[in-house]
C-alpha cells in the first residue's frame, strides 16, 4: 500500500459539522496531527494515542512549519496512515497549500477533503446569508492577520470596498479598527452593516453588530476575543435570527 | 415541539462530503426538498417516499421559488420535520437567505447548517490551494450565472481584478468568453493561470487548465459541460496532482 497523507479540513469546531470523509478518515488513521484551530470539542474525540499536538512543542514554543512539514513525510514513509487536521478548510487561510507542496516534493501521495470554512460558518450560523440576489453578487475572503513576514499589507482594501459584495474578515478581532478605517478611507459608508461572529459553531457563540463606524467600539465594550470573523456588508441587515441562531 | 425547517448544505456531490449533522437530519426528516444540485449520488440516498423534487414539476416546468417557500411553511405547519436540502452551502448563490427571510416571516422557526460550497471543494479537490501566501491575501466567489431578471451585471469584474487574490467563479462555463474578456480589459495578465473543475468530488471529476488567453477555447476545444467551476490567479501555477487528483 502506498502511503498517503490526507489533509483534513476539521470545518468551524462543531463536532456535527465535520464530514463524513474527515471522521472515518480520522478515526482510520494511526496518527493526526493537528493544532488548537480544530477546538476542543474535536479534540477530545479523537483517542489520545494518535494525536499529535502540533501547535505548540512540550517547552511552550510554536513548532515550526517546517517540523510539522518533516513530521507529515517521517510518519509516512513508515508506512503510517496519517491525517493532518486543520481548522476549517485546509485551503482558506491554512497554509495546507505549502504542506501539500512539501508532500509532493518528496514523494509522498496526499489527498486534500475540503471542510467548511469559517468564513462560511460564521455568517450561516449567525443567520446571515453571505450572498443575495438583492444586496450582494460576489463575496470576498480575506485575512485581518497578515503575514508578519510581509513588509506591507498585501491585502488591497480599497479594491475589496469597489466590488460592492459581502466581505468576510477571518482572524478579524486584533485589527478591526485598523481595516475598518481603510475601508472608510476607501469610500464605504460609515453605516454599512457589520458583525461579529465569535466562536462560530461553538456552544457559547456569540453575535454582535454594528456598523463600519462603530463595530470597533462595540467590540471593545463587549469584549469580543478570537477566534471571531467579521461579515461587512447590506447582508448583515438581512440577519433572521431563530431559536438555533441567539 | 415547534415546528422547525432545517436549510442544509450537501456539499459538492461526494456523499462523503456531507457533513455528519446534515445526514442525521435527513435521516430523521419526515420531507427532504431538493432541486438536482445536490447531485444524484446523495439524492439517491434519501428514501424515496420522503423526498420531494422541487426542481421541476410533473410538467416538467421549473418549480417557482414561491411553491417551494409555501411548501416549507405547509409542511412545517402539519408538524413534519422538514429538511431543505441545497447543493454546495445553502447561502452561496442559493436563495437560502431568501427562504430563510420567508419562513421567519410566517413565523416558522428554522436553522441553517453550512455546507461545503463548492467554490471551496472544487479548487481543493484538484490540488490548487485557494489562497497562499505567497499568491493571495484573498479569495472572491462570483456568479457566472447572473440573475437575468437585473438590468445589467451586477459583478464588477475590474474590482476583482484589482483585488489581486483568487477568483472563483461557481456556474462559470456559459459565459466563460464574457467574464475572461472583462478581466483581461480590466488589465489582469493574459498569462494568468485559469483551471476549470468540472463536477468537483464527483466519480467523473475533471480539471483542465489554461490561461485567462486561453481557457475559453480550451473550454471548447475539451467539451466542458456545468456543472463546473472556474479557479482564475497565480494559486492555479501551484497546482499538485497526486493518485487522488486526477
Amino acid at each position: 500500500m502506498n502511503s498517503l497523507v490526507s489533509l483534513v479540513g476539521s470545518g468551524p469546531g462543531d463536532p456535527e459539522l465535520l464530514t463524513i470523509k474527515a471522521r472515518r478518515l480520522i478515526d482510520e488513521a494511526d496518527a493526526v496531527l493537528h493544532d488548537k484551530l480544530p477546538g476542543e470539542q474535536i479534540i477530545e474525540t479523537i483517542p489520545e494515542e494518535k494525536r499529535e499536538d502540533v501547535g505548540k512543542r512540550a517547552g511552550g514554543e510554536r513548532t515550526s512549519q517546517e517540523y510539522t512539514n518533516g513530521r507529515l513525510v517521517e510518519l509516512a514513509e513508515d508506512g503510517k496512515r496519517v491525517v493532518r487536521l486543520k481548522g476549517g478548510d485546509p485551503f482558506v487561510f491554512g497554509r495546507g497549500g505549502e504542506e501539500m507542496t512539501y508532500l509532493a516534493d518528496h514523494g509522498i501521495d496526499f489527498e486534500v477533503v475540503p471542510g467548511i470554512s469559517s468564513a462560511l460558518a460564521g455568517p450561516a450560523l449567525a443567520g446571515i446569508p453571505t450572498t443575495h440576489r438583492d444586496h450582494a453578487s460576489c463575496v470576498s475572503f480575506v485575512t485581518g492577520h497578515e503575514d508578519p513576514t510581509k513588509d506591507e499589507s498585501a491585502v488591497d482594501w480599497g479594491a475589496l470596498a469597489a466590488t460592492g459584495g459581502t466581505i468576510v474578515v477571518l482572524m478579524g478581532v486584533g485589527k478591526l479598527p485598523d481595516y475598518t478605517a481603510a475601508l472608510r478611507e476607501a469610500g464605504m459608508d460609515d453605516e454599512t452593516p457589520v458583525a461579529l461572529v465569535e466562536r462560530a459553531s461553538r456552544p457559547d457563540q456569540r453575535v454582535v453588530t454594528g456598523t463600519l463606524d462603530s463595530i470597533a467600539d462595540v467590540a471593545d465594550e463587549e469584549g469580543v476575543e478570537p477566534p471571531a470573523i467579521t461579515v461587512i456588508g447590506g447582508v448583515v441587515g438581512k440577519r433572521e435570527r431563530s431559536e438555533a441562531h441567539q
